[in-house]
Formats: C-alpha cells, structure tokens, sequence
C-alpha cells in the first residue's frame, strides 16, 4: 500500500487532509478514487491504514480505518557525520542510509574535503535533500522521516556532541599510539534509546588535527572492517553492523 | 601503498613482471621509477612489498622484498546472486560487494527482472565489470580479486547451488504458510571456510514461482531487517552483516 507523510497541521485527529506533491501522485500518478486505501504517517511516528473519502481540487481527505503498530524505526537514534564527499555521493547516501535507519544527517567540512559547501548553497538544496529522504522513507516502509542539518564545522560538530550518548569516528591511523577499536567493541554498552553519532571523513580520511580535535571531545575511534571502505560506503557498513546488532540479532 | 594484481604468468618466485594497464599506471600516472616499492597480488591471495628493479618500454620488473601476512579476505566465500537490475545499478553492486567482501557475483535472469541480457551482452560486458572489481579490490585492500559469472537462468542457478554449503533468497512474503528468517537466525551454523550463496530478487523481488522452486532446491528464505530495502541495497546490507558477524565480532 502507498505510503504518505502527512504534516501535523493536516491531521484532525482521524481525519487527514493530503496536499500537494501528494495530491497528485495520489490522483495523477496513482489516479486512485474514493473508498481505495493508502498508509498515512503522522510526524510523530504513527502510522495508520487510510481510506480516501473525498477529493477536491487540492485536497484528498481520508479517514483512519486502523491504526498500525510498525517497528521499522530503529531502537537506536543513528545520526551520520559525513565528511563532504565528491560528486552526487551526499545524495546516495541520504538515500542508502535512510534505508538503514539513520535518523539525521549532518554534512561535515572537513579538512580533505575537496568541494566546499556554503551555508547559502546548502539552504538551497535543503528541499531536494529532504525530497530524496522523504521517498525513501516512504519506499522502505519507514514511519519517521530523517531530518538533514545545515554544513557543520569541526567546531560545531564539537559543541553538538555534547547532546549524543554515543560519538564514534572513522578512523584507520593510529592517534597518540592508539589503535582504533572495532565498532563492535562498544555496542553491548549501547541501550535501547540512546543516541550514537557516528562521523565519516571524506576522500582521503581525516586528518590527524580532526582525530586529535575528537578524542579530545571524548570521541571514540573505530575501524571498520578489514577492508579500506570508500567515503559513501563507510556509513552503510555501520548502519548496516548497527541494523544487525540492535534489530536482527534480537 | 599502491598496490597491484599481477597475473600469474608475470611471477617467476621472488621477481614480478608488471605490463599493460598496471604498466601506465605506475610509469604515467604514479610516475614511479626504480627503488620506489608496490604492493604486488597473486592470484592465490598472497601479496608482497616489491621494489622496483628496472622499467623498459613495456614493463615494470620488480622483485619481492617481503612477503605479507594480510588478512582483508572474509573467512567464508560469499556469492551474491543478483536478480537484473535497472539502470547501472549493476556495476554498483559489483563495485560496492567487493569493497564488503563478496567473491563471487551471479547476475540472474529473474522473472520480474525488466532487463533481459543476452550472454553475448554479457560476454561483451565482462572486460568492463572485471575492471571494476579489480579497481575495488586494489582500493579496498582485498588480496582476491571477485570473479564474476554469466547470466543464469533459474534453471542454472538451482544447479549450481548443489556446490554451495548454504543457500539463501531474500523474500519478504510468505512462502506455503512459512515466515521467512532473519539471516541472523543461521549464522550460528556457518562454519569458517564454507560457501554461502545469497539470492537478493530484481526490483519488486522475486516471484511466488521463483520462491517455491528455490524452497524446493533447499534455499533458505530470509528477510532483510524491518525495513524495505532497494533490489541494489540489499546486498550490500547481507555483505556488510556477514562482514560484522564473521570478521568483527571474532
């Protein structure tokens, strides 16, 4: 059944009005009439099965027929740090990580960043963003869309830290004669509801500055897995380690 | 370090011949000359810190200087079977499942596959695709380049499968009343050393036909975590969870 976000001002308690791009998909694209059925989801998460009982101009109204009880959100709030990668990889992996279950997603200028993102630049891309996270939200049966923040510095990153439970970063050097561990080393001391953040560097890795600058903020360091992973396949590897820990093995 | 596949005809001991693409590469492009040292791969997974002896017009002669103990190589061999995919998400998945560890990649002619491939096309594709997975594995640090199949028929497929210790297809419905498995749930019973075949359908998965005649075969169906994943996604997630329990968790 499709599936639709609907934001919290178009919900009546049980009845919900779909606007929009969703409007039309669901009248052009889907061409679908009174009495057929579509999942709504609300912003906090709930989702309920719908049937469309009337549709003007621009409105679809429906009505809840039966609330849903759904567990594809993830028991951990996963939130990616990606060191500003080339080319189109910050899109795919908006894309692929909100298929894994990240909950946020914070673009990161890094030292060996080769592009640079101004705050301007980013605000105009926000909406398309927010496009790509919305349907593949909607595509893996997601009930909460992850949100995307504006281009961090290593400053920022620093300061935000303090509100996670859990701060990791990719590394594959040695900092100040230590090894990085593997992720799987921490994850029986993460709970259920925490928060982890997990920072990728782009191109090239960080720089030894940056892994200083984080250990000192009381990052961890992790390796991850035997092989070199490029930029835009490291935070699908830790999804997809922190999927199987928190939701396939239990 | 740089580091190269060298086939086995350009190994005599301790000495290595380098040519061709390998060749440009490291005279052009590298612009290395002699003294200057590279990482040199057997085709049987051992690899060496050479030294380069001396450059003709056409090769690269290096000797070994020594011989590496590497181990970015998953203790089980993995195929991935992939159901036609649109677009390019082939190549994708051929570059991405190297980086995570596959050995084998089966492109498979599934029922609800919207391309079809005619093995000339496959024939003709082949130089291409070895390409990208030699390109993966010398990035990744792998020291066994993936190998890669023609295109198999259902037919095919089931009779290959008889060479593989375990079979799995990824299939979120129901198959003669029975749930599918978390893969989770078989890890336990996989030995190091054996061979996994994993059978992930085209976009819109794999037929209740498809289904039952795996089942028939002694496939295992598995689900994919809680959310639904894109045909090119779900490889990567199995690789990257056969990755954690096999290589990170030990």
């Amino acid at each position: 059944m499709q599936r639709y976000f609907i934001s919290r001002n178009n919900w009546k308690e049980n009845d919900v009005q779909i606007v929009d791009d969703d409007y039309h998909h669901i009248v052009n694209v889907m061409r679908m009439s009174n009495d057929d059925q579509l999942i709504a989801n609300r912003e906090d998460g709930k989702s309920a099965i719908c049937e469309i009982v009337n549709i003007t101009e621009n409105v679809v109204e429906a009505k809840v027929m039966e609330w849903l009880d759904e567990s594809t959100e993830s028991p951990i709030s996963i939130t990616i740090v990606q060191g500003l990668p080339k080319g189109d990889k910050w899109e795919f992996i908006l894309q692929k990580g909100t298929e894994l279950g990240a909950s946020h997603f914070i673009p990161f200028q890094a030292e060996r960043s080769v592009v640079k993102w101004e705050p301007k630049k980013v605000e105009k891309k926000l909406p398309r963003w927010q496009k790509i996270v919305k349907e593949a939200s909607e595509q893996s049966h997601r009930t909460k869309i992850p949100t995307i923040d504006t281009v961090f510095s290593t400053r920022d990153l620093i300061e935000a830290s303090n509100n996670y439970d859990w701060k990791f970063f990719a590394y594959e050097e040695t900092t100040r004669g230590e090894k990085s561990q593997k992720l799987h080393h921490f994850l029986s001391k993460i709970s259920e509801g925490q928060s982890v953040l997990i920072c990728v560097g782009p191109e090239g890795g960080f720089t030894e500055n940056e892994a200083e600058n984080f250990q000192e903020a009381d990052f961890e360091a992790i390796r991850l897995g035997p092989r070199i992973l490029r930029t835009e396949t490291a935070p699908l590897y830790v999804l997809a380690n922190l999927s199987y820990y928190f939701e396939e093995m239990r």
